[in-house]
Parts: structure tokens; sequence; C-alpha cells
């Protein structure tokens, strides 16, 4: 956890005042900067102390065997790991021979402010030496949107009580020494010194790196080049040493004088070149960046982000806590997946090495939506990158006996990495997530090129796996058996009802496309029977419904279960799976993440509104949230049946998951989903947002801690912003065609400059459902530190004043 | 595969006549001896060129990390794997010179016995050696039931072209080198060099060796001392070397001159005791059996085996084939339970390291059986083995979050060592299997002092466990949800019929014992009220029947699961779990071994003869038989029903599984439960014999392909022999009180001196089952070749005429 002081709260910014060393790790990740390909966690410019060392790229990973106690058949055999590539953050700092750390000597005043305007890391201390020398330092750290292969630093060092030696090295280190693993120890073993060097250089201000991964051979690039502005006399020199090389910048300072340096860090990886090409390559993009110089790239980072809030800033008033998270959460996303290019969008974006650096459906289930909605090129790229790995998906699903493709559950490369397989290989639902993540993104977008490109390859191989992975009974209807669906805490169920109702979806949205493209059927060979046959599989797909209970079943089975015993299970026992075995948690009731209620939210129509009230207090009470992706879900079903304030605590807890720590591993990157989830609480919860076949609606309606919501999304080129208050919704047409849309079931036509407001229906009255003891969420407080109470108009969170730009970033 | 000529077909010996280096691995198999405690492979003497080497002794093991790619709460972290001990086998000879190795040279003829009336393995073989001095070899091995730390060599060479220079070593060694192995390199490293030497010391003529294992600290002391028998001249002397040591007899022999040599061995091991002790009490064992002399070895041997076969034997005639395998089981079965003495039986008995030489429910289920009615005492040892492992059970059970006593799916030493949950802590009906073991040694053999003993102890923590892990559903049934049955081609299903109805006998059988002993429920804590609920799950407990198909379900969901594609599967593609998913096989209708099957002879009287029939051939057509714990359960019921050819054909699989090494992994020991198996195919199928509170009824029905069948079973305290044929049965008490048995539904009161014979009523006819394509059991044949054909009648097979005696065995 994350005491609720640690960082201020500010609309635009993410603020700390004083280091807590304990929560060293954490804000790395928090501080982290990452333009989807390069990404630098945000650790101390001299890197000590540190938690976890990290520099990324997307996609740059070791192979490790797999390991298992019992063979079997179809077990994937290899793992694929993040690597922590070429360190060149580190910029150390020397007071008359004394190194800065902030562990000696007095830490007088200390700053770190991320600002998400500016994409800017800036950092200034006041630090008195154990000699009694005492300096000003003042850091900002960019990795540039525009730029891809590039971060860059600024550092500044002035004496502030009398003359001192200054010298401040710039390193570019491989292979540096990492804290202690856990775990198995070959996939550790990989992972110490995993690089093994190809190639050095220097001359008197640059240094070039060049390093292959033992196994996996794939080749990294680093180079640094510097810009040293000091007094007369300020030497500098570059060094060479095994796996890094360094510059150092010497003077000797006055007070009112100041040593400042600007490195500029190029990072590149391929499979395929070759060290020249990759040396080369570096040094190409380390001459553009100069020539861009730091204030050029600050610019170029600040129209980028510019342009991005323009189009998906959230505005939230009445909590401020909240409106800050949202923007975090937002400019976490961005990074996520701004530049990845036909790379994965892993769990943890590029911020940490938890889940190994892998993607999941995190990506196109929880990121996609909002990238879709706000920077679709991103989700673009995203959905690319599966259409890359499709032959891989394919031999899987060969391998496993099935037709079409099987996407993996866990991966770096697109080869599945899973190796537990009751909740890897069975999670088949992944590839249902990945056909609708296409069909949001052209009905989003209007993407012909891509529809009839790589998504329609995406759909008609996904549908080809669900046909071959179902059967009909003797009564006709369709069932999916022995399948794990969203819900972790069961698995190898029959007729998940998630999965039946996405893969639904899925063979008709195949049997569509192929109508619509009957070139490209030809070409994958898709006839009029096959075509046929996967809407008759989706037309007698079975619904699990349970007539005694009155609500549906997320499987077969699972309302016949026993119920958990919620009452002898203590608070320190959660998450159950740290606490009771598999086999126990799969045969009962008790639900680790929304499934059944993620289904109400993406496969809405299939359920009436009586229908998704009732499910949703059944399965609330069955629900632990032992995962960070079920709060946004329950947030939006929540808000949909009435039970605005719960909804409205669901939002805080995926909004501040990270800020918090909630789930104590924040220190390992941050939970990229949770952060978009966020989004989806509040656009598609509050905001009440749904797209079918082009169409978009809304039902907005806000929570008594909330006293207006904005927020814009963008649809088929139009840019759409819609404002919601207690009282009413106004739908500002900003750019584009006139478009129709729904607004609580009522068709409202909006045109550029002729905005339309319609009032807000009363919100059904139900009683509020329950939670299993002790895991209802944390109530969202009043100003009063009081729980919101349910009464509208309850006094909202104040945020501080927002803070004024950093002084380097402001030059 | 063993071609059908590699043995002699003989009634009481297996007979090898020329040596096929290829099935050399398999040989020493099924040439195995052991007592139960000691086990040696048939390894040539001269220890080289060899399949596999072995030596164990039962419980000796070493300890290994178990490897996950995922961790997961309550996964056993600790594997343990049967450790090849000091191998006292080896006996070499130099002829000349040269060594006698039968790669090189030439081997005039070869010939090995192993004789089941005299537990002796004897070879001969005359060889030439590459210069061209030509020897006779005579070996006899044994390992004694009557002395359980003594195996025992007599080795006599004679040259018999000219006079020759012999030397025999006789050789004691540690950590001897092992064959690569492949699998987890972890486990393989434990096993490399797995003994550290704590003492070595020798005499003239003798040598002791004492090592600990690394990891687990187990001790093991072996010694061996001497009889040499010479000419005059003949030189001994002794000499020891790293982690070994040897005796080197030599002399210059001339024709018609022989140079014998007796080697004892003794082998013991402690967890608790020290090296002087366990020093001194191999040197203590030897001098026992020194001062027995090998003749007297000999008859203590021939004894022991002797009243086995009095109170055992199985006269198969009309099958000289299966004759001769059932008594080979017969005998590999005595020696994998003779003289355990509180150590489990495990899966190959102590005849090679196949499954980590850990034991599993073979043996309550399959082994037990077999023991109870011929040899009590060793079925008694074995359940005081599992008795002995209660504390770590119910330590398991908590760690599990459920009551009672949870019993490893696989162990040696009772610590859970499966490394893949589905097929290996879900697999709950292990407990009811120990359960029913436990009822059907007191109800065989009337033992009162284990029944309120470790009978009670084991029933009522059993129980226990069946109680909390079942819940009741809204209408009062009682459910055991998630389990997986004996059948691991599914796996974690609601309500196994196999375990619902072994569970339900098991809560009755607790609640009974609580009411015989109430002391002794007092001791235990149970109550009235506890009892009660047992009762009350009993006969609440749900079995699943399909009322659409009109049979009984394997669990709640199987019938309703699609048929697995058998036309589609290549006969190349079984054992099916090398080229299927795990996740495939368990959504599917496709059955590795008998399951609800073998429900319906264990717990034969929860279904009508009717369902049987039913049941049987709906199951038989989705049977693959991919393990061989499944034959001898269908031979049963087939035979039950009236397909009686059919159960013909089960038997011979079950007992040839070795002697044809029908599964290819004979090399890695034998299959003592489908040896026991073949027993339970002729008393429990064509013998019809069960048992239920001490009732004992028979239905005997032959085969066509046989003409008589006649079988012993001790009944508290009786020796009862039937005798089958096509015609009639005949009950003869050899033993003890009068009896009431009940034979094809009649009441028959026997006594001794006044047999009873009763005619065979006609068998039902029906139609043949199907199996699935390529499935079949191998057809027995008649002599003259063809498949035996269903008319009562046909010719039989006929043995080989019986072997006599070996030379050495003679004297």
């Amino acid at each position: 956890m994350i005491r609720q002081d640690v960082f201020a709260v500010e609309p635009w910014s993410l603020r700390e005042t004083s280091l807590d060393l304990d929560l060293l790790a954490q804000s790395e990740s928090v501080f982290a900067l990452s333009n989807g390909h390069l990404g630098w966690r945000g650790s101390l410019d001299e890197g000590d102390p540190r938690g976890l060392p990290g520099s990324y790229l997307n996609g740059f990973h070791e192979v490790h065997p797999l390991p298992y106690a019992e063979a079997a058949y179809g077990q994937p055999e290899v793992g694929q790991t993040l690597v922590n590539v070429t360190n060149g953050k580190i910029v150390r700092l020397f007071v008359d021979d004394e190194p800065f750390d902030v562990r000696y000597g007095e830490l007088r005043s200390h700053e770190r402010i991320l600002d998400f305007r500016t994409g800017l890391l800036t950092r200034t201390a006041e630090w008195v030496s154990p000699a009694g020398a005492a300096v000003r330092v003042r850091s900002g750290r960019l990795v540039s949107f525009t730029q891809r292969a590039i971060g860059a630093i600024c550092y500044e060092v002035e004496p502030v009580s009398g003359p001192a030696h200054i010298a401040i090295q710039s390193v570019l280190i491989a292979n540096e020494p990492m804290p202690e693993p856990d775990g198995d120890p070959r996939r550790a073993a990989v992972l110490d010194q995993p690089l093994v060097m190809e190639h050095q250089a220097k001359d008197d201000r640059s240094v070039v790196l060049v390093h292959r991964t033992r196994a996996s051979r794939l080749c990294v690039a680093a180079a640094m080049d510097h810009i040293v502005d000091g007094p007369p006399g300020t030497l500098t020199d570059a060094r060479l040493y095994e796996d890094g090389g360094m510059v150092t910048v010497a003077a000797s300072l006055a007070p009112g004088q100041r040593l400042r340096l600007v490195k500029f860090v190029a990072l590149s990886w391929s499979s395929q070149r070759l060290m020249p090409a990759m040396r080369d390559q570096v040094w190409a993009a380390l001459s553009a960046a100069r020539q861009t110089t730091w204030d050029g790239l600050l610019a170029e980072q600040r129209a980028f982000l510019g342009d991005f809030w323009d189009r998906a800033d959230v505005q939230v008033e009445g909590d401020a806590e909240v409106q800050q998270a949202v923007r975090f959460g937002l400019f976490h996303v961005l990074q996520a997946g701004a530049r990845g290019e036909n790379r994965p969008i892993p769990a943890k974006g590029l911020t940490g090495t938890g889940y190994d650096g892998h993607t999941f459906w995190d990506a196109e289930t929880f990121v996609l939506p909002l990238l879709t909605m706000t920077a679709p090129e991103a989700a673009a790229s995203a959905l690319r990158w599966r259409h890359a790995t499709l032959p891989l998906a394919i031999e899987r699903a060969g391998q496993l006996g099935l037709s079409g493709a099987a996407f993996p559950w866990r991966t770096i490369t697109g080869r599945e990495c899973s190796g537990y397989w009751p909740a890897g290989t069975a999670a088949f639902h992944i590839n249902a997530d990945v056909a609708d993540a296409v069909i949001r993104y052209v009905d989003a977008t209007g993407d012909e090129e891509f529809d009839r490109g790589p998504g329609f390859d995406l759909l008609v191989h996904t549908a080809r796996l669900w046909r071959s992975l179902g059967h009909h009974d003797p009564a006709g209807r369709f069932h999916i058996d022995g399948v794990t669906g969203p819900d972790e805490y069961s698995a190898l169920a029959d007729d998940n009802l998630y999965t039946n109702l996405m893969a639904k979806q899925n063979l008709v949205a195949a049997a569509d496309a192929a109508g619509r493209y009957p070139d490209r059927a030809r070409e994958l060979g898709v006839g009029v029977e096959e075509a046929a046959s996967w809407r008759d599989a989706a037309e007698a797909m079975h619904i699990p419904f349970d007539e005694a209970l009155g609500v549906h079943s997320q499987d077969e089975r699972f309302t016949k279960h026993q119920v958990w015993d919620f009452a002898a299970t203590r608070p320190d026992q959660y998450p159950l799976l740290l606490h009771a075995p598999y086999f126990d948690l799969y045969r009962k009731q008790v639900i680790k993440q929304a499934d059944l209620v993620l289904a109400m939210y993406l496969r809405g129509r299939a359920f009436s509104a009586e229908q998704k009230a009732r499910n949703f207090e059944y399965y609330e009470a069955l629900t632990v949230r032992d995962s960070s992706l079920s709060a946004c879900a329950q947030a939006v079903i929540a808000a949909e049946v009435g039970h605005l304030n719960l909804a409205y605590d669901y939002l805080g807890e995926a909004a501040l998951m990270d800020l918090r720590d909630l789930e104590n591993d924040t220190r390992d990157g941050l939970h990229i989903a949770s952060l978009a989830g966020a989004w989806i609480a509040l656009v598609g919860g509050f905001g009440g947002m749904r797209i079918h076949h082009g169409n978009v609606s809304f039902a907005p309606r806000l929570p008594a801690g909330l006293t207006r919501l904005t927020f814009t999304v963008l649809l088929r080129g139009r840019r759409l912003r819609v404002e919601v208050t207690h009282d009413a919704a106004r739908y500002v047409l900003a750019a584009g065609e006139p478009i129709e849309i729904m607004h609580h079931g009522d068709l409202v036509r909006v045109a550029e400059g002729a905005p339309q407001e319609r009032p807000i229906p009363p919100v059904p009255q139900r009683p509020p459902p329950s939670q299993p003891p002790g895991r209802a969420p944390a109530p969202r407080r009043t100003a009063a530190g009081q729980p919101v109470t349910g009464l509208p108009g309850a006094a909202p969170v104040l945020g501080a004043p927002a803070g004024t730009g950093p002084g380097i970033a402001g030059q």
C-alpha cells in the first residue's frame, strides 16, 4: 500500500516531495517513462539506491526452459522473459570526490514531478555531502514520443554553500547487477548477465555498445551522446570498460555557477540485423536527436501530448483524487501503446518485469477500448501485432488438434508461454477477445483497409477455432466444453457463459465479414457452407441459465457448486490463491474477477435489464476481486443497474490500483489494464457508452460524489464530447459529420456547432447488493473524510492547487 | 513388445534359451528377484552389458525439488525417487585374463531360468573367449524370503576345452554409472552419484560399505562375504577402492575342475540409526546367512514358496501360456509384498525405477485383493504402512482445507509427490480405495485387532475427509465436486460415480466401526452426531444416471460431452496422452481405464444386472485401455454380464502385460497391478467371487478357451478351493470350519471332507460389445493359431513340457 499523502493531489501531474526508500520500487513504476517501444523505470539518476533497475525495449526478451514436474503433450517448453537492456539512464554526481547518494549526507529537499502534459519527469534535490558541501541538483528526463529510439536527460548541478569540484558521470551499462531473484533457478539463471558484448566504441563524449542475448540471439544496440555546458576549463572524457562505458565531465564551480549536461540515449534491437547495422542505426537516431536539441525534444513531446489530451482527456469534477488518477492512467496507457508499432502491449506496459513482460487478453479487452476511442492508430498497431502472430497461433491450434488459430494466453513473441494449462491453454476466450477488439476497432473507426485485411484474417481464423472447439448435442444446441473463462477461480468448465457469448459474436462477425469481402473469403477458402456453419453454431449457442435461482450461470455447473465459506475466510487469507489450492477454488462458487458480469458489459444485448440486475446481485456476493481486472467491469454494470455509488467505489479502486499500490505489487510494474479500466468505468459506466454495429449509445448517470464528467471519444473521424451532470447530458460534436446517437434509449442527432442537451432519467431504485464479508470496495470519501452517503450533492474532495511547471521544463 | 517365442511356455518357470541384447532391460525386469524389502534386477552376473542396473531397498530414496513453471498454493515442492543402492550382484569372470563379456568371443549356449517354486534365478552359459578358451558358467541367485536383508549367489566355472587361468571377481559397488537419464535435469542430478561414503572396511574375503544420501540423509549399509571352493592353490584377496570393494578368487583349472564361489550379500537402511549400528547390522545378517549356508537358504526359499503355492496357486487348464503368466504374476506379486514389513508396495515392486519407485492406489485396489486372499499378513503389512503415514495425510488434508486425512496420489514416504494436481491431489478416490482395502482385509480375515486398531483409524479419517469434501444441494442430495476418478482421461469432474460409490461405502463403514468400537470412537472424538452425518451423507450420495441414454454417467457431465473422434485417430496415436493435450481428452467421452466399470466390480450391489450389461456396453465403446490397470476390471465385468470370450481376451492382456511388454515399458519395471489383475480376472471374473460383510459368493463360468480353473482362497482361517469346469463348480474346504457360500445365487454349505458340486447355469446371450476401432484386446488363440471362436471345447493351447530344475538348485 502507498499512503494517500505520498503524492500530492494535482490535476495534471504526479508529485512527491519526500523520498521514502521503502517505496523506491513502487515510485520507479509510477514515474516510469515509455513510448511503447522504449521504457525507462523511474530510477534515481544516480542508479543507487534502487528498487528494480529497468530499461526495456518492447519485444526484447530471453528464452528459458519451462519446467514441469510431469511431462504432458502440448505443454509449452520454452518460456520468454523481458530483459533489462543496456541502461542509459544513469548520471552520477561527485561533489568534491564524494558520490551523491541520498543515503549518505543530508537530503535537504527532494521533489519529483511527472507532468502528464509535457511527458517530463523532473527532479530537484538539495543535498549536503558528508563533508558539508551543499549542491542543488535538477534533472529532467523524457522518453520521446516522436523519436521512438530516444530517451534524453538534462542534468544540472550548482553549488549552494561554497565553491566545489563537481564531476558528472554519464553511464551506459549492460548486464547491470540485479536484485536477488526468486522462483525457478533456471529462469533466474538466464537473467543473470543475459547480454553478450559484440561491439563497443567511444569518442570523447559518446559511447556505443552492441550486445546479443545468449539464447534468443536478439541484438541490442545502445548509444549515448552529450552536450556539456559549464564554466571555462570544464573537462570531458570518455572511457570504456567491460559491458559499459562512461563520459565524465568535471568542473570547479563557484556558487551561482552551473554545470549542465544534456544526455541523448538511443536504443534499438533486432532479431535479424547484424551488429554493424544496429550500431549505425543508433548513431543515426542519436544524431537526429542532437539535431533536434533538448528543447526541441521537449517541444515535440508537449505537442504530441497536447494532441492526445485534446481528444482523450476526461474531466472528473468533484473528486480531485480520481481526476488525477484517471489522467495518470491515461498517460500511462498512452505510454504503453503509443509507439509500439506492431509490438504487443504487455500487462505492465514497459514499466517493470511483472508477468515476465508478457501480454495477455488485458490488451484487447481492457486497453484497446480506450485506445480505440482516443488513439486509434495505437489500437491498430496492437492488433497488427496479433495479426503478425497468426502463423504461430495457427500452428498452436494444429498442435492442439483444432482448426483456425489459438492465440497464446501469455507471450512476448506470439508463442504460448503459459506453464499452467488450466489457466493458460484452456482460456480460449482470448481468441474471442481478439475478435471483439477487431470488431470494436472497425466499428469505431470504419477502417475498411484493416477490416478487409488483418481484421478479416483474425475473424476467420478465430471463428474456425470456435467451430472446431464446440460441438452440437442431440437436441442441436451448440456447446463449448472444458474451457476456462475470465474468472481464474473457475476452470475447465462446460459452457462458460462469457466464452460462449463472445464466441457467438465472433462466429457471426466472421460470417458477416465473409459476406462483405467475398474475394478475401475465397482467398482463405471460406465457402458458403463454412460461413453457414458459423452462423448455425452461433444461433444454437447454449447459454446456461439456472431456472431455480432465476439467474444466468457462469457455466453449466457453476450455480450447482457449494458456495465458498466466506464467513470462515480471514481477511489475511486474500488473495485466496495464496492460501487455498486451485482444486478447492475451482469446485466452489467463488469468483476471482468479473466473468459473467464482464459478459453483461461486452455482450449486454444478450440480457434483459432485469436479468442484469439479478445476475449482478448474485455474482456480486461471490466476487472477491483478487484480480485487478475486476473492479472496472463491476463498476460498469453496477452503474448500469443503478448502484451508482458502488460503481463509484469500484472506479476508485481501478483508478488508484497503482497510486495506492492496492495489490502490493506495483513495484513489479503498473497494472495497465486497471488504469485503462478507470476510463472504462467512467465512459462505459457513468457515461453508459456502448457501440454496436457502428451505433453508439449513452446512458449517462453520475454517482453522488461527482458533480460533472466530461469525456471525448473519436467515432469514425468525428470527435464527440460528452458532458454529464446529475441533471443532464450535453453532447458536443467537436469535429466531423453529424452523428446520431442514443441517449437513454432516445435518438439524438448531433451536428458540429449544435450541441444537444438531454435530461438524465431517474435512477432505478434497488436494494444495494452485498459483497463477500470484508471484500466490499473501499468507499470513496467526502472532503470531510466521511464515506459517500449516497446523498446527491455531498461535498466533493477538493484537489490541491496545481503546481507550476518545473524549471527545467520551462527552459 | 516381446515376441511370443522369447520365453518357453512352462508351467512353473520362465526360461530363455538365447540372449537378445535388445531385450536386456526387459529381461532384467522379468527376471528380477525381490522379497519386498530388497530387490535385485535380473542383470547379468558380470554387470555388463546391462539395460538398467538396479538394486533397491524398499523406501530408500533421494529427494529433489519438484519444478513448476508457475507457482501455486499447496503444490508439493519435494519429489522422492527410488535410489539404486549399493550393488552386490556383480560377479565378474576372467578367463586367461580376458573378461567374460557376452558381446565378445562366442556365446555357445545361454539359458536363464526363473523357477517359481524355488525362487531361484539360474543361468548356464558356455562361452569361448576371443583367445579360444572355452568355459562353462553356472550361476544361481536368490533374494531370501526368510532372511530379508540377504541376497546370495552361487557361481561356478569350469574350463571345457583345456586348462585355463580363471579369476572370479566379486564386487560390491555404490554409485555405479547409470545410463544417460532424460527428463528434468535437477531430478537427474540428484541421481548422479547419490551416495556419500561414510565407512568402508574389508578383511581377506569380505567387504562392508556404508553410505548416506546427500539430501534425504538416509543411511545404507552393504556387506558381502564369500565361501570359496576351488582346487589347491586357489588364491583369495580383497581390495577397497572409492565407493566399492572386491574379492578376487584366482585358480588354474584343468578341464573337469571347477571353481565355485558362494557370495552372501546383506543390505539394510535406516533414516535414524548411525553408521556403526548399520555397519554391525549387515555383519550380523551376513553371519546368519553364512551359518544357514547356500543350501540352507535354498531350502528355506523352497519351503516359503511351497507354503505360498499351497494356498495361492491358480491352475488354468486349456491355456498353458496364461497358466505360466498367472504363476509368473503371483510370484512377482508375492515378491513385491512378502517382506515389505510396513513399507509400501510400489507400482513396479522393486523391479525398476518406473514412476520413480512410487506407490499409488494400485496397491490397495489391485494388489491387496490378491494378497488378502492368499498372503494376508503381507496385505496387513501394506495397510500398516498406510496407517503409519496417517499423520502426513492428516497434515496434507489440513493444508488443503479439509478434515480427516488426504493420502498422497504417489509417494514413497507418505508425503504427496504428485507434480500435476489434476491427476494427483484431485484424485481423492485413493482415500476410499484405502478404506476399501481395509474393509476387504477385515472382511476376509476377521482380524479384529487390525479392525479396532489401524483399520479403525483409517476408516474414521477417510470418512472425515469425504464429509468435508462433499456438500448437500438444496434438495438434500450429497455431492462431491471437482475430483478426478480412476479414468485419467477425465479430471476435475462433479460427482464421479466411482468416487461417490466408494466414498459412500467408506462413510458407512466408518459409522459402523464407530458403533463396533465405542471406546475407539471416543478416543478419536467421533460422536453420535458425526457418525450420523456420515450415514446421512452416504444415504444422500448422488449417483449420476443419464435417463436419456439409460446408463449411469461416469460423472455428472460425462455423457453430455462430445464423443472422441475415434475414426480419425490413427493406431500410432495411442496412447492418446502422448498425442493429444489433456484439455481435449478431459472434455470428451474417451476413457483411459476402467472407472465406472471398476465401480461395477467393487460396488456391484449398486447396479442391477441389466444396468451392468448396458453400462458395460456403453463404456466399452469409449475405453482405449491406455493404462495397464484397465483390462482386469473389464475382464471381471465382461465375464459377469456374459461376454466370456471378451473377458478371456482381457485376462490374456493383463497376464501377459510384461511377458509380452505390451506397453513397451517393461524395461522400467513390472506392472505389478496388472499381474495381480490377472488373478482378479480369473477369480473375480471366471470365478465370479465377491465378498460383502463376510459373505462370499461365486458365479463361476469359463470362456470357451479354458477347460478348467482351480483356485484357492483364504477366508477367516479357512482354505477354500474352487474348481470350475464348463459344466460345474466344485467347492472344497481344505481346512477350517464349515462355511456357507453362494453359488450363482444359491446357498451352499461346504465342510471339510464334504466337497459340494453345483452346475453352471447357462450364460445370458447378449450381442458382443464393441471397442473403439483398433482397441479391441488381442484375441486369445487356439492351438491351431486361430482366434477363439466362441465355441465351447475349442482345442486348448498346450504348454511345452516343464523343464527340470537347474543343476545348481539341485545341489
